[in-house]
């Protein structure tokens, strides 16, 4: 058995595609994490699966796995990828990619950037989840020079600090402490946000279990979120990661919110089953 | 234009190799760091060409490129994976790889092990070098708890100490300090070395200019020829590394020293050309 793939990214955000809509093909949590080695196997920081529909509307089922073979619930640079692939197969400029997390529209534009609706910020306490009852607007706690974060959940939990300066913060040190606050019981992904304009945010994060990574587009949007909240920034705005910018809308209509950036394909290939064996 | 390749690696040292004999494409020390980008491009410790021989009895010209996308001289595994590669494709089970440093010739045994003859140790003190004359038997320099190595340069310089136990020694700190001892003029690297039995050495390497690897070929060559020579081993031994074992010989007729190992190609694939415009 040979098995074919296609490596993307988002902004440096790296998937290992595979379309098993014909082969029907599994892989197990040991075949995920051999595929994930960067010097044994291909590498990825998220094995995707395209797979049929399992509900009316979607497109495909889009299945998302960790490089330690764990199911992930969402991933928006995965969806704007995958969303890319499936416009170029079908010459159509909307798709709906359906995960574990339910159905995620995405749309392409004139410039061929991909949007993707990654559904409504939720902004209850109990849905970051927060530990007691308090206002996200000010979650009141802090390290380091930081202080007073917005909470927003985008499906994941994020807590956004606002700085005078991103380069200043020593994210490994001071982002693990708030990652592991008891304030979250089932942890938080941190940021860290310059306002350089009303329009223009600059963000590097600390994702939960993860560490600095150059692009979570979660992370994104609850930064554009929190700052519109906070009435630093408008309902749109680019967000500067250390991987490349997305654009973020914040919808008035509906709450939800709109990313946008740029998709690539590295390269494709094939590899033997008997790898995986 | 699009460009196939191989992902290829011995002991988890991996490599993208490509095959230009027809298609005479060169690459740019920029678009060689590209495709080393494990994110964005593709990734390798080292990026091989497979081009025409230029000297009388190759059977190809293997060129070697670091990612950072400088030339290197040398590198064993690479020459097992690619060795393996041309045995393959011509049926012969003996080839003979030319590159900047020399010819080195390679065999295949019955069970799929290449084993390439790595050339001859050199043991005078000009050829690590070293700063000044010194028996390279006894060096008698240290850190920690660390002490005088046996110097030996298998074209490029080693220093290999003799230890109880490989997992107590602090490598990450001392290995810099050795690494640029006032000693080596050209730097060194530095192996530290557990003798289990006369034919199997345990060794973990901290690589000049690179750190701590899983797998460095020459680094165990340097190894066996150092055990032997102060009497702990007999010329022929499984050296253990981080990533796997190779099987080390000091050969009596000529001073040649052979590694074999295994080889494995992890992935084909093709890039398009305009990623590295």
């Amino acid at each position: 058995m040979t098995v074919s793939f296609r490596k993307m990214h988002g902004l440096g955000n790296d998937f290992v595609v595979v379309d098993v809509r014909q082969s029907g093909v599994g892989f197990t949590e040991e075949q995920v994490r051999r595929i994930g080695d960067r010097r044994r196997g291909i590498g990825f920081d998220q094995f995707i699966t395209i797979e049929p529909p399992r509900q009316a509307g979607a497109t495909i089922f889009m299945g998302i796995r960790n490089p330690d073979g764990s199911v992930a619930g969402a991933c928006g640079n995965a969806t704007r990828c995958v969303s890319a692939l499936l416009m170029a197969e079908t010459g159509s400029d909307a798709v709906v990619i359906e995960t574990v997390s339910g159905l995620l529209p995405a749309t392409r534009t004139t410039d061929g950037t991909v949007t993707v609706d990654m559904g409504p910020a939720r902004l209850d306490w109990q849905d970051l989840p927060l530990a007691e009852a308090r206002d996200t607007l000010h979650l009141g706690i802090g390290a380091g020079d930081l202080h007073d974060p917005v909470g927003v959940s985008m499906g994941n939990p994020h807590a956004v600090f606002f700085v005078e300066d991103v380069a200043a913060v020593p994210l490994t040190e001071v982002g693990p402490v708030l990652e592991n606050h008891a304030l979250f019981p089932k942890r938080c992904n941190i940021e860290i946000v310059e306002v350089q304009a009303r329009d223009r945010l600059r963000m590097r994060v600390w994702e939960r279990g993860a560490g600095i990574t150059q692009a979570c587009g979660s992370g994104a949007c609850a930064t554009l979120v929190a700052a519109a909240r906070r009435g630093l920034a408008d309902r749109r705005a680019e967000v500067i990661l250390d991987g490349g910018s997305l654009m973020i809308e914040w919808r008035d209509s509906d709450g939800h919110v709109l990313m946008s950036g740029p998709t690539a394909t590295s390269f494709t290939g094939i590899f033997d089953g008997s790898l995986l064996a």
